[in-house]
């Protein structure tokens, strides 16, 4: 089981997030991010090869789509907030967007 | 471009689908429709199987997933409200859940 993110660990891991792109929802303890991509299609070619990931991982993101945008949280229930499968997933989502 | 659903066709089409679980969100005119799998694989593998219908229609869903779950909502911008293609699609997300 994933623990929740110390304080110290927030400051490295979360910082190098913001600055991609990512929002902390303090509220749910949790990660959001847009993706934009040129069309469906693309859209979900990412999200197919972020699904494959997350499942081998067994760490699954929310998302909604609606054709090129991909909105996505990232929180882990078991933790109740952010743990390092959210980071890794994110890092993750960042390399392939 | 779709045309709106006239009232007549509203009559035969969307009493099937009704029927089926889908409701009508009145607001938007869309349609909308939560499923749900054994797990996170097989509900992406139906979303994948939808995308790949969708795109080749050039009409696409707003969903959202977490894990198993699937919600969909279906309207078509360009007829400002419900058409064939939003029924079409309905349809065939059904014969693929």
């Amino acid at each position: 089981m994933a623990d929740k993110l110390t304080d110290e660990a927030r400051d490295t891991k979360l910082g190098p997030l913001m600055t991609a792109g990512w929002a902390h929802d303090a509220e749910r303890d949790a990660l959001t991010k847009t993706f934009k991509f040129a069309d469906f299609a693309e859209a979900f070619a990412f999200m197919t090869r972020v699904a494959i990931v997350a499942d081998k991982m067994d760490h699954h993101p929310e998302w909604f789509n609606v054709y090129n945008r991909v909105e996505v949280t990232l929180t882990t229930h078991d933790a109740n907030g952010l743990s390092d499968l959210d980071v890794s997933l994110a890092t993750t989502m960042d390399g392939f967007a």
